[in-house]
């Protein structure tokens, strides 16, 4: 058997999020579609993170194996004839059957882009989330440092979240302004579901002065999902990255939406903390 | 009556052209149904430039008379909650009945946007064309610099072009980088069917060393369509703005692709040179 992790990014808008249904565009169904066609015989693929209906990714990380033998430039070129141009491979990197893209993932890294829409712009219509408000970005960066750290985000949880812990820890989280653009980069072990929306959504009102630091401390620790407000839409999303053991060798620099433009280095490289390797983690 | 300028954006894509036409989509037949809809009779427009179909534009000027009156504001959301969401109002102004698009214009401003393959994005797909090549922007600088000034363009001319005269006066040519697209960006009195993507697909084998700045001077001066590269495609191109007399107060400030990020400061404003106001410009 070979085993390979493929970087993947894919626009969402038009698809019921990564994984596969009966009867509705998956980005999983693509995929595996285009791979087994490559392959010549059925490939089921694992992912780092499952995005929900209409998230988009810069860089998804997924895994297969297969006793098909092909070069590595039919994974990726070969692969994208195959696959919609909403959906293209990025790269692809042979591993050891040690490796799984969702087991093995030790962070992952979102993106959520929030766009001033006296600057709307029909080219990117469906890939910001659009606001009349002036964000106030040092305002934000103040509340986003409340987040860092192991929390219990049940405030953050959509009620149909079925993880068996409300458990996440964050390790990075930055609010960065790229022209009419900003953006709030997040990297934590793992996500509940709707997370990154619903701290987008605070966020946004800390930003805009309807809530202060100190309500954002309450909030966190009320454990309410009711207190909270309603979840950011899928739009403005972006799965950018995930991170795994230096051994894997897999490649996790952060991806940047091109609307963003050339702002690579306002993203931090992830560090995760020592004790990382010295306790274990939820979940 | 009253006289209004519209700056309009719009994604060409799907679009056959500024240009009315009977029984395909164009921009000027949604732009003139949106605002007789909002004035509540027949409104026609006329354009600082008929853009080709599939070419986008962050800014379009249009100017209109109509007897109605209207406040600005639903010259602009009003007929933006008429139109789709791939064309759209950016502002409005008031203009005497001296200001016509067309030809109170100036001058006239195209970005062209290649992007490196490698660094392939979903999300700009249609909004970039795609290279497999790395392109030196020193050359593509030192030949770009060749088009300044007055000359016959007739090698850079569609053969269905039905303009009286091949003469174009170049403004400005600059090439500029932005992280992996490569932009040319443009200012001429006017231009000819098919210029810019003509003078674009030459530039970019100038960028890969298939051509030299000696051959580029040969092509111009030979004024044969001929002997120049295949026309570039249409998903690159942006109309990016157009100036008038300062009198009319019209926003000429170029507005970048959103893909380009947040490098305004790399376009230079247009100035005009001097002997512009003594001698008559062809056409």
């Amino acid at each position: 058997m070979k085993y390979y992790a493929l970087g993947v990014q894919y626009d969402g808008t038009r698809y019921s999020g990564f994984q596969r249904q009966a009867e509705t565009p998956t980005i999983q169904a693509e995929l595996e579609n285009a791979l087994s066609s490559i392959a010549a015989e059925p490939i089921r693929v694992t992912a780092s993170g499952r995005t929900d209906r209409g998230v988009h990714a810069t860089q998804q990380v997924v895994s297969f194996g297969t006793p098909v033998e092909r070069p590595d430039r039919a994974w990726v070129d070969g692969v994208n004839s195959q696959l919609p141009n909403t959906i293209q491979i990025s790269w692809v990197r042979e591993v050891t059957s040690k490796f799984n893209a969702r087991f093995s993932a030790l962070w992952r890294r979102y993106a959520y882009v929030y766009g001033l829409r006296t600057n709307y712009q029909v080219f990117v219509r469906d890939f910001v989330t659009w606001t009349d408000a002036y964000l106030d970005v040092e305002r934000m960066r103040c509340a986003a440092d409340l987040f860092i750290g192991e929390h219990d985000f049940s405030s953050f949880r959509a009620s149909s979240c079925t993880s068996r812990t409300p458990y996440r820890r964050v390790y990075q989280l930055d609010v960065i302004r790229s022209g009419h653009f900003v953006v709030i980069d997040i990297v934590a072990n793992a996500f509940l579901l709707h997370m990154v929306r619903n701290l987008a959504a605070l966020l946004h009102q800390v930003g805009t002065n309807e809530f202060s630091s100190d309500d954002v401390q309450e909030l966190l620790e009320a454990r309410d999902r009711k207190l909270s407000p309603p979840t950011a839409p899928a739009s403005g999303l972006y799965l950018t990255g995930a991170g795994y053991e230096e051994e894997f060798d897999i490649d996790s620099t952060v991806r940047i939406p091109a609307i963003l433009g050339n702002i690579q280095q306002s993203f931090k490289p992830v560090t995760l903390p020592c004790d990382y390797y010295r306790r274990s983690i939820e979940p």
